[in-house]
């Protein structure tokens, strides 16, 4: 990743969170390189440094695709119009944000094309091609692309009218082994979330009224950022035979009968690279955790002109020590720009350690280790900090999980009433309530406090057991669910 | 990757080369399951089998790039209509193949987008605003992702409106370390297809009349398909200043003065699947390089009711032992469908080896092991089979770039009139013959003959050193270029 060479004189300073939440992250996000804004309405540049991160999770999510028996397809990126308007709910929802194609050349089309913002349609029409038994079932695919919905107003990662994703699309014969791959799949990101990027998500079933355009069911994984907002931060959805119908995926099964299939969706997007700046982020910056930055260790030789070859050398041999030891690692060598400007300029872009080393660490045979996450310089034998590297990676991707954990616990607030749910809101915590389930109360709910329904918890994860029962915050009618639904502001 | 499961009767017979090559590769395509048509008119499907392929060659693309110090970014795949006519000859290029946004949501817009043909514009106009002293060059970039060019006749992997490629681009302080770039480019290229796809290809320089838009050189690597044909396989080209003045992407110099970056652009795309299998492939379908076959080895366990589960289980074992010599292996269970049926598919998918094990075999501890390529099935000891097959597979790979050299050597002519010109083109032939660099005269062998110059090779390699002088094959005048082009017909 190429860094600011001194041409520019960086800026390190950013907003604090605590005085304007929203500054500090776009100052983050352009300050660290991770991303630009473009000239094409809506639509951002992914730079260097925040691709490393993307591609990282791209990799681990084809992987992890195939491990568990996916196939990754391309479909084209253009849908015929009226493919759109098949499934009744999906046009609805979507056609407010289509980007439309009327002219290739000179040509006027008679039917126009839309950039697909999601593929269920066109993939739908193609199963429908391929799909003619049970035996040919299940049909387990992924994409990798690029997505297209327009925004109203622009934030980078987190709404932009381009943005990149897997997107899971499954056929299969029952609705059981649709709804289970539907909840499989949100485990996995569950787990990839937590495993992976130290996030603790909350998984859930989302109420009516956040379903996905078409969906029967839309499970999601919820995140809470520093200043208490929620983030959905990847989406599972068993769409029953809803676009099997629409588009005829239909099969002779094994009563020799016509059915059709049950199919699934479900995607992680680049917006989660916003959810690990605000979850993770302080005031000094981005705060990467360490199995998903893309250099884990920077090195900063502390040189003086006279002795810069020499330090260099040295610089270089325990990057090779630690690259030996598997571990992602970076040499700065700029010049013209001083030890103070590379320090914050590593901090501000979130490396989990820094090491320096100068002349007189040498002759002792000692490193200085700086914790992105810890206050105090650390002086220890070279060897020691090699060796011990991987386990401190460890503890720093392990910190940074508590610390999340331990901030959504204490930031959510379970409540029995609507004015403790209010205050609470407004305190920027997020609810956990019974709700009576009905459509217009969560509407009046949501332009009351501007809290929605984040999803209906699945476990008791983070929270403890679900207590049964209740009535309802808003109305007092008797619970839907049999458990408390989680609110939140959100992005 | 699925295979068809029977349900549908697959027709394995596929036209012969010699009959119709043109059918003969259309069949392949759709039969060996790489590729389907899509309802977007000139766009594909990629489906698992080929999509396994194109992965595998962009991670080695993506990862090559990172090693030679190359960074992947996104750019929005939308271009301001604008930004095209910035570059003349560019927006004259590309002009008539333009996919032209009009229209976001309900709101028309006043100034349209286009879905990029290619990107030199909008990164040309990012670059500007990144750019300022020459310590923050060279930018060495790429971008993997689906690009849009309108397409009178669509076929597959070859002329799709919209394919997949990794696009680079770079800008340099001088005139010489871009020129250095483009050749390093074209050098990695051409070994990527040496090495990896068993393609010979032959690096050159286009001449001004075949220059991509916007170009001051282009270099491209030139292939030979089993039809004679040039495939025009990898592109690399010097683009000077034109984009940079355009844009306005200028630094501060050594000298403190303002200067144009020279810059670079470079690319491999989807098209080159077409490239392997219009080179290895014979009338029984496919023939994949063993480095880039989704499976190298097929295991058919031939089994009846009875011992389906031993023979099974006794695949899954060889298998296993195979993986852990870092093979890629697939076994084959499908039930319903004969192991003549299961043999044939396999070889029209092109897989370098296949297994078969039955219950005899297994009482005598022995394999019959089967080379795409070969004619002859072979019987192995199993522990042979499994310990040799690294070095198997290396000398398929040998012995389809093998074959392919002594191909395009066989079918090149070296010719120095005009009357042995046309009969060595209507022959299906490649043409080296001195030219005297007319843009007419070019123009006018190509309505004669169909042929068109490929390039002016490089180097010596596959036709020798090259002789020096003569006179145009065509016009009789003074040859240019210093030695011999090649013409040939193209796809």
């Amino acid at each position: 990743m190429s860094e600011s060479k001194g041409g520019k004189a960086a800026q390190f300073g950013v907003t604090p969170q605590s005085v304007d939440f929203n500054d500090w992250y776009n100052e983050v996000v352009v300050k660290a390189d991770l991303a630009d804004y473009s000239p094409v309405k809506g639509c951002m540049v992914v730079k260097p440094y925040g691709y490393a991160i993307w591609e990282r999770i791209n990799r681990w999510m084809e992987d992890k695709f195939r491990e568990t028996g996916h196939e990754g397809l391309l479909f084209p990126t253009l849908i015929p119009l009226n493919f759109m308007t098949k499934e009744a709910e999906h046009v609805e929802g979507f056609a407010p944000e289509l980007f439309t194609v009327t002219r290739i050349g000179t040509e006027v089309l008679e039917e126009p094309y839309v950039m697909r913002p999601t593929s269920e349609t066109i993939i739908g029409h193609m199963w429908a091609q391929w799909l003619n038994s049970y035996r040919d079932l299940p049909f387990l695919h992924y994409q990798s692309g690029a997505v297209f919905r327009a925004e109203l107003r622009t934030k980078l990662f987190l709404r932009t009218a381009e943005f990149y994703w897997q997107e899971g699309h499954t056929a299969h014969e029952t609705r059981e082994e649709a709804m289970a791959e539907t909840l499989q799949q949100l485990d996995m990101y569950h787990a990839f979330c937590r495993d992976e990027l130290a996030l603790p998500v909350i998984r859930g079933v989302k109420t009516a009224s956040e379903r996905f355009a078409g969906a029967v069911e839309t499970f999601s994984i919820e995140g809470m950022m520093r200043d208490g907002k929620a983030l959905q931060s990847g989406t599972s959805h068993y769409l029953g035979q809803n676009f099997s119908r629409a588009f005829e995926v239909k099969f002779q099964g094994r009563d020799q009968q016509e059915h059709y299939a049950h199919t699934t969706s479900w995607a992680i997007s680049s917006r989660i690279i916003g959810a690990i700046i605000m979850t993770h982020g302080d005031d000094k910056g981005l705060m990467l955790p360490p199995r998903i930055a893309p250099y884990q260790v920077v090195i900063v030789p502390v040189a003086r002109k006279e002795n810069a070859e020499q330090m260099y050398a040295e610089a270089d041999r325990l990057a090779a020590d630690l690259k030996a030891a598997g571990i992602r690692v970076k040499v700065d060598k700029r010049e013209g720009v001083s030890n103070g400007f590379k320090y914050n300029d590593w901090e501000l872009r979130g490396v989990p350690v820094r090491i320096e080393i100068g002349p007189r660490d040498l002759e002792q045979g000692v490193v200085v280790v700086k914790n992105r996450n810890a206050e105090e310089k650390e002086t220890l034998p070279r060897a020691e900090a090699v060796a011990g590297m991987q386990q401190r990676l460890d503890a720093i991707q392990a910190y940074l999980l508590q610390r999340a954990t331990d901030f959504l616990i204490e930031n959510t607030v379970t409540v029995d009433t609507y004015e403790e749910f209010k205050a609470a809101i407004e305190a920027g915590k997020w609810v956990r309530a019974f709700h009576c389930g009905d459509r217009e109360s969560e509407a009046q709910i949501a332009e009351e406090t501007k809290a929605k329904t984040r999803n209906i918890p699945l476990d008791g994860e983070l929270f403890g057991e679900p207590e049964e029962g209740g009535v309802c915050v808003h109305t007092g009618r008797p619970a839907a669910y049999g458990k408390r639904v989680l609110f939140g502001r959100q992005y």
